[in-house]
């Protein structure tokens, strides 16, 4: 019997603990897709207590300790800290299976030496011991613990970038922090807000937006800024995924409708949003961006809960409707529009795996390895079974020698852990095609693939230049 | 090499065996959705022969028969139980690896002490082996052999519940029998039948039922009826998941519409079904009854055979149009509706296992441990793979620690070994866990695990207070 | 650890092995469902490299090297084939994981006795001495070293089936080379080139076809051409499986209006579809063909490639719309019909798994065992994954004893390797079942599983009297 979560943590094979221990555990993380609010670097924020770092905004956390019958007042109430740990720590031990189950445990051990299991019991005194290490622990220096070397942020075109510029200007901060392009308030024409969106976009390029060609220029004009700031990449939030022909005039005319605050058609909707997304492929492309799709994702489905807490608070869901169906059609519409940049792609629905996999092979060129590919597994793919059927389906129709790897998609300083998950469960798989005859046991390459999936892949893919 | 099915089926290591066999194994079972007729528990029915009781009605078996080339006399047809009862040990063996096989071989075993394989050569002797125990086997003993505390029937609105009354009124009758409400012939608005189902509700309630309000009503005064009779849950089988904005006026419109016979478009049919299921569910919550809603069944699919056998003949298959994407917002109208009770949900379509449970995670609350929780593998599912790949998805996106567990759905009073089935790939899966560093070794914790999976969660959950 | 692919590769149990070896390794095999030239047959066709031969025409291996990032003069351009063999054995090692590394490897091992694995540094070297051995390596002499009995290929209702006539009048071949019917040009109403295809239909069979009853008419004269050159078989390729309610009027307007080259709507082509499927299927009935059905494929993504290289050259993908959902009703309708035959099932969406096996468990019958049934894993899905996943599904919900296992779906000679890939996950599987006490060890029972799905059963399911 293995001890629970000892240093060989999910490798049973010799080949598979060599390579995690030789080859994929010092390798530096770059994590290339996350929700990491910039600030917090540039100001090097310092945790107040264990709950703020540990359990504040984590609603991967909140659905769970809600899943417990835990009372929303120790979840995002206004029970005190040590509450909430401890109701968090009250939920833990049943969470056999779950993801957090190990991340919990991981995050608390790597960063902080805890190496008790958390219970109810020992809650108490294990977040009296967590909170005295805070003041040495800002944001910083968790990344750093991490080795993490560089991280792109998610951000507005509207944004300023400021403290992704200070973080530049900062001569003591050597690690990497990028922005990457999310113009979804400006493609998600159907939702609320939208035409206040659009007057910000055109408060921000200095110029009143009239039609979808000055949308399309101004968010050319703020990629450019971005790309002064270091942008290597854009990622698109697609609740669907969604194609029609992009029709100018009907794309304008939606637009025209939405402005004035009337309803859209689904399929005027998606007009719009594929001559913007086609317009913003292109643009990319030229500039030799990075492309991410997350798509398939079903908000805010608890609709009380939305209007007491706002998005992100744990009411989300796979959406098994995730418009897949669109995704060829798309990718050669940009194709044939000279515009398809290297792409990342998400699908929140697991039974797209096959799908996604097999159009990405339909999509290579260019002399790029891996020019379009599928992303690690996503948000409720993001545990053992789903990280496992992801690198399976990857190998399966397409050649993970190529593959980026893996991201946290965190808005968590603590989140890193997900990477040493991730790799031991790469190096697993690997070690057991190697001892079962299934791949040759030529170490060197072995080790040349494993560091390529968790570190010189991504750094070549989007040119971190590290 | 194990030897066939010994005490150590399915359990592959130390903690997978301990944990069945110390925390397991004797733990009582509460059937909580099944389709066994109460008239036959109230008479303590004796079957006659061992094809009445193990092939009689169980449409699971005649599939197979059918698969296996037999000839539909040896099944629904006119030759002997004993040639019937042979043509199934003909194709039995070619059964390998189908949940039937072992099935079969656990009821053979754990009834009546057969040890040996069946096979076309030993068929006879074993028939008549087991005919001979059959006297002293009545329905039961053949509860009480399995350590059956509780279970609840599937009943229609209408129904007397005589057999009930007759069962709690019998002394010597020490099992929970309680009745489950199924209205689905008063929401399946499109089938046949229909107006004359609404005729026979209203006589029962004693008055005309005149509008949707009317039927709405009349449910109500059943539920009390059943409330008296000592239901805790409810049962609502949908085809399709379905949700519309439930518009009273139009609900009323098609209720109209059908009484009169006419053909309803899909979206009217889907309003009423929507208004009355929620109003259902409504009324649950406020008995604080569990509601249960299985979904994504296509029925009846070779007409020939449905005219000649009727339905439940083994023409029954996976929707894969389930209609799980009308799931969140038919959860979300019940929790602004103010009425969403306990709920387990079932869809037939394994593809909906990720969407279904992170769905289930966003309607959690009133301080009630997995209040929406996704329920076992059901039917095309209920097998080592489906039940493996269900635990693994509550796991993953759940809390297993809160889960309800097993229930048979069965028709048989042999079907109870499905439930020992599952307590042993559900200890494999937790001893495989606890044994490769996944979770830690402490036993106490686990054995509690595993007794609230198997029984005191569901005796809480719904309230046996067993 | 076990050596690369040695002799109990992909066995890792005493019950595996012994059944690999003793019962499935020496089995003949039948390709009952392939796209091999019959010209190539007749002729047979001497290779002048290895590239031809390994790389000519397989778009599994150009798909990849486009992944690999490999130009596309390399794959289906101008190099040199030595600089195509090269640039294959460049991104080899990349292909972890992926079936192409096992299927190469056993394909040169098989055939050309090469031992060593396939690199970039040894491509040359390995591509010489491959080349040299080509001239005594006939298309015959490559099926005879497999053990080929007999093949079905593909062929179009036009086709004149006069190689298929050679073969047969050739005394030196003893395999059977037998024509599969497909008349999927005919059934395809809204693709380009339906009216000419009608035209060369009506030249083929002496007279101008007018109306739909003549399509059927004619196709059913092609029929009786194909049995007198022993076809055993039929083939619908679907990209969507479609079913409307057969009306012959307006399959009959459908037909004119695409007659006259106008646009059809996707219902009239549906109903014009589902009018000449059934008619077919009827046909096929009568004559006791099995009838094959693939779906489920979204073909010729990529718009430029496909203008450039035309269809089959690696740009197709998993259709997730695969339109399962018609399926039933489709084969209702073929029973009610009085002409459902003998049918062979493959979806191409891995998520339609469950679905498809539980729909041919429906339609059971007429004393062939698995009369209906699901076909083995195709193209996307053919790899360990999913085949172990299918030959699971089918276990679980069929009867695995019934199975007429694998066939290569390939156009290359050295394909048949497939088989043996097959074969061995196959006795895994059962191996890991009896080993682990699922089933019980009786090697004589077991040997003749495997025995029955490696040969007997396809033998005897489609005729060939081998």
């Amino acid at each position: 019997m293995k001890r629970f979560m000892d240093q060989d943590f999910l490798l049973s094979t010799q080949t598979a603990k060599w390579l995690y221990h030789e080859a994929a555990e010092s390798m530096p993380i770059i994590d290339y897709h996350c929700h990491i609010d910039p600030k917090e670097i540039a100001q090097n924020r310092i945790f107040e207590n264990m709950t703020e770092l540990w359990l504040g905004g984590d609603h991967y956390k909140w659905r769970q300790m809600r899943f417990g019958g835990i009372p929303e007042a120790f979840i995002t109430g206004d029970r005190s800290p040590r509450e909430k740990f401890r109701a968090f720590a009250q939920v833990l031990p049943r969470l056999a299976g779950n993801p957090l189950y190990h991340w919990s445990h991981l995050e608390l051990k790597r960063v902080f030496g805890v190496e008790e299991t958390l219970t109810e019991e020992n809650a108490d005194e294990i977040y009296d011991r967590c909170n005295e290490m805070l003041p040495r622990l800002g944001a910083r220096e968790l990344m750093r613990k991490f080795g993490v070397k560089a991280v792109c942020t998610t951000d507005d075109p509207c944004d300023s970038l400021c403290w992704h510029a200070a973080i530049v200007a900062d001569e003591t901060m050597e690690i990497q922090v990028r922005p990457a392009f999310r113009p979804d308030k400006a493609v998600q024409i159907e939702k609320e807000g939208f035409a206040e969106y659009i007057c910000r976009l055109g408060e921000t390029v200095g110029r009143e937006i009239k039609n979808v060609g000055d949308v399309i220029e101004a968010l050319g004009e703020r990629m450019d800024v971005f790309a002064a700031h270091g942008c290597l990449c854009a990622d698109h939030g697609l609740d669907t995924c969604m194609y029609e022909k992009p029709d100018m005039d009907l794309a304008e005319e939606a637009w025209q409708t939405a402005m004035k605050g009337r309803p859209l058609s689904r399929k005027a909707a998606d007009v719009y949003k594929t001559v913007v997304t086609l317009a913003c492929a292109r643009k990319y492309a030229k500039r030799n961006w990075v492309m991410q799709i997350h798509f398939g994702c079903l908000r805010n489905n608890h609709r009380i809960q939305f209007q007491r807490l706002g998005p992100d608070t744990g009411y989300d869901a796979v959406n098994s409707r995730s418009g897949i169906e669109s995704l060829a059609p798309l990718l050669n519409a940009m194709e044939e529009n000279g515009g398809l940049p290297k792409m990342i792609l998400y699908s929140l629905n697991p039974g797209d795996n096959t799908a996604l996999v097999s159009i990405t092979g339909c999509f290579q060129g260019g002399g790029v390895a891996g020019r379009i590919q599928q992303g690690s597994s996503w948000w409720f793919n993001d545990n053992r079974a789903g990280i496992k059927n992801q690198l399976t389906e990857f190998s399966n129709n397409g050649m993970l020698g190529c593959f980026v790897g893996m991201l946290t998609d965190s808005r968590s300083f603590l989140s890193y852990t997900r990477h040493e998950y991730f790799r031991r469960i790469l190096c697993e798989l690997l070690g057991e095609w190697v001892e079962s005859g299934q791949y040759p046991e030529d170490r060197t390459r072995l080790a040349k693939m494993v560091k390529d999936i968790c570190f010189y892949n991504t750094n070549e893919f989007f040119g971190f230049h590290l």
